[in-house]
C-alpha cells in the first residue's frame, strides 16, 4: 500500500504517456482532473494486487473514443458517479477498489480521479500494460473475463449499458454509441472480482509508470541520459532520430487514424521513419522496412523534453525520438496475437518480436 | 376485454399493416409468430386501455430496424423474453401487459406473440395509430412520457439497455446500435405505467386493425366494394390508380429509403404519382404537386386484393391503388407536426392536412 502524493501523480501522467504508446488521450488534462480531486477528497490510495480483500467488484474506468475528440470533451464526476452506480445496481456488489484498464495519458487518470472522489483504492495494475484502441484488447480477454455488463455515459447526462456475448461485440457496441454521443464517453468495462484482478491483470503497471515517469521528469540531467536510463528500464531501444516531415490524421469511426513521416537527422539521417496509429502507434516502417509493431510499444518523444507526444499532438516540425521497448509476455501469446497483432490490425504479416539489444 | 381469434389474428395482421403505411415490416411472417405463439400458449386476452389495473407496467415491443432486413432476421420468443426480464429488474416493476408501439405490419404482431408466450393481455392501444419511422414519434412524446429505459436485443444474444436525457437521443442511440447488431433488433422502448397508457396511448387502434382487416379480406365481395367500405371507415379518399413503374430503394442508416414512381390508368391516365418513403410512405406527388403528406397515412394497396404493400415489396409492375386517410388528430397539434410533420422528414413546406372527401 502507498499514497499517491503530488510528485507521483505527475511522474505518472506522464510515464502513463510513454507506456500509452500514443494513444489514451493528452495527459495534461488528466493530471489537473487528477489533481481537482485531490484537493477537493484528499489523497488517494494504491494498492498491490496482492492486498486486495478476498471479495468484492474492481470497476476499471477509462475514456473511450477517438483522442481527438477526448480533449475536447473532459468528464465529470457525476458521469463517473453516475455510471459506477449503473453497475453496482446491476451485479447487486459493492465496488472495493478503481483500476486502470491501459495504462495511457488520460486514461490513466481518469481512474485516479475516480477513487479520489469516491474514496476508494486505486490497484497497482491495468490490463494491457500499454494502450490499445479497442475494448477487447486486454489481459482480461485472453483469461476469458467477459467485458461487460458495460455501462458508457455522455457529458450531456445519456447512458447506454452494454451486454455481449463475446468483447469483439462489446467494443463493435460501445464504439457506434460513442460515435453518436458526440467522438467520446466515459466507460466502465469489465467490472471484475477481486479474484478476477488477481488471476488476469497486468501488475505493477501504475508504479512503473510513476518510475518512468521519474526518470523522464528527473530535472538537470540531459536528454540522452534520461534516455538512456529510461531504456534501460524498459529494456528498449531508440529507433530513429529525426523532424516530423508530415502527418496524416483523420477521426474516423470512433478512432483517431493516420501516419506520421519523419526525416533523419545525426545518424539517422538521409532515412525516412513513417509511424502508423489507430490511436495508438501501431508500426514504425524504416525506408520500407517494419522496425516495430504491435504489440510492442513504439513512442515518440520530444527530443529536448523527452516529453511523451500523442498521436493527436504529432505536428510538422516537431524534433523527436521514436523508441520501441517490448510489451508484455501475454501479448506475445498465440492468444494475444490473435488478439493485438499486426494481422488484427490490418497488416498482412506476422509479428516479429522487438529484442532487448536490437531491433526486429 | 375480449380474445382475439384466429380469424382476428388474420384480419389484424392486414388491417395493421394498412394503418402501417407502408412500414411495420411484412404481416405474413408477423402473422405465422403470433399463430404458432398461439398455438403453443393458448389465445390472447386484449383490455380496454379503461380496463387496465390501476398499477404495473406495460411494455410496447417491437422490431426495429429497416423493414428490408427485418424479414429477414425473425425474433424469437428468447429475445423478447430476455428485454422484458430486463426492464422489470431495471424498474422493478411486474409486467401487467403488453402493448404495439404501432400499428404496422410485423410490429402489430410481435408484441401479440410475446403476450401469448408471457400469458399477458395485449392493451387495445398503440402509440401511433399507425406506423413511423423513428422511435420518438409516438403519442407518449407528445405527453412528454420518457421512451428510456429501452432494451434492445438481437438474435445472437446481445442487448443494450439506454437511457438517454429525452426520445431524440433514444432514437439516435437505438438506430447506431440497431445497424451494428445487423440492421435489426427487437425493442422493448417506453415502460410504461397503466396510467400513462390512459394518459397517453391511442386507443382502439387493434380492433381498428382488426376491423379494417375484415373489410379488406371479406371473400366474395369485389375490390371496389371493399375499397369503398374501407375509406368510408377511415374517413380516406383514393389518391390514384396505376401500375409501378419504377422504385428505387436502399437500406441506409437503419432505413430502408427511396421512392416509388407510377403511372396512371382509368381516370388517372396519364399522370404520375411519386411516393417517396422512409420505411413508411411520407409523401405523395402527383404531376409534381404534393396530394397527400405526413402524418396523413398512404397506403398502397393491391389492386386485385386490395392487401396493403408494405414499401419493402414494392416491385415495378404491380398494379395498385394509392389511398390516403386522415391521422389521428394528436399529430396535426403543433408539437405533434413538429415531431412527424414534413419539416421534420426534411421536406420545405407546411402540412396540408386531408381533408374527408377531398384531397387537400
Amino acid at each position: 500500500m502507498r499514497t499517491i502524493n503530488h510528485d507521483d501523480l505527475a511522474a505518472l501522467t506522464i510515464g502513463a504517456t510513454v507506456l500509452g504508446t500514443g494513444g489514451g488521450g493528452d495527459p495534461y488534462i488528466g493530471r489537473l482532473m487528477a489533481e481537482a480531486a485531490v484537493a477537493a477528497h484528499g489523497p488517494i490510495t494504491m494498492l498491490a494486487v496482492d492486498e486486495l480483500p478476498q471479495e468484492g467488484l474492481v470497476i476499471p474506468a477509462a475514456m473511450i473514443g477517438a483522442p481527438t475528440v477526448i480533449v475536447e470533451k473532459i468528464p465529470n464526476g457525476s458521469e463517473m458517479r453516475k455510471a459506477l452506480a449503473a453497475l453496482e445496481r446491476l451485479l447487486d456488489r459493492k465496488t472495493v477498489a478503481i483500476m486502470s484498464i491501459e495504462a495511457g495519458g488520460l486514461n490513466s487518470i481518469v481512474p485516479l480521479a475516480l477513487a479520489a472522489e469516491l474514496g476508494l483504492p486505486l490497484v497497482d495494475a491495468d490490463s494491457m500494460g500499454r494502450a490499445f484502441p479497442e475494448v477487447q484488447m486486454t489481459s482480461f480477454t485472453i483469461h476469458g473475463v467477459s467485458a461487460t455488463p458495460m455501462v458508457l455515459v455522455d457529458d450531456k447526462g445519456n447512458s447506454v449499458t452494454i451486454e455481449t456475448i463475446n468483447n469483439k461485440w462489446t467494443e463493435a457496441l460501445a464504439r457506434v454509441a460513442t460515435v453518436q454521443m458526440g467522438g467520446s464517453a466515459l466507460a466502465a468495462p469489465y467490472p471484475v472480482t477481486t479474484a478476477q484482478v488477481r488471476q488476469a491483470a497486468i501488475r505493477g503497471t501504475m508504479s512503473l509508470a510513476i518510475e518512468i515517469g521519474h526518470i523522464v521528469g528527473t530535472p538537470g540531467q540531459g536528454a540522452d541520459e534520461r534516455i538512456r536510463r529510461l531504456l534501460e528500464r524498459m529494456r528498449g531501444a531508440v529507433l530513429f532520430r529525426g523532424k516530423i516531415r508530415d502527418v496524416l490524421r483523420r477521426t474516423t469511426g470512433g478512432f483517431t487514424r493516420g501516419t506520421a513521416t519523419m526525416e533523419g537527422h545525426g545518424p539517422d539521417s538521409g532515412s525516412i521513419l513513417r509511424v502508423e496509429f489507430q490511436n495508438e502507434n501501431l508500426l514504425a516502417v524504416r525506408d520500407g522496412r517494419p522496425v516495430a509493431m504491435v504489440p510492442d510499444l513504439i513512442s515518440v518523444l520530444d527530443q529536448e523534453t523527452i516529453r511523451p507526444i500523442t498521436t493527436e499532438s504529432l505536428t510538422y516540425g516537431q524534433r523527436v525520438v521514436v523508441v520501441t521497448t517490448p510489451c508484455h509476455e501475454v501479448w506475445r501469446t498465440p492468444r494475444g496475437l490473435e488478439i493485438a497483432g499486426p494481422r488484427y490490425f490490418g497488416y498482412e504479416f506476422d509479428y516479429v518480436p522487438f529484442q532487448e539489444g536490437g531491433v526486429a
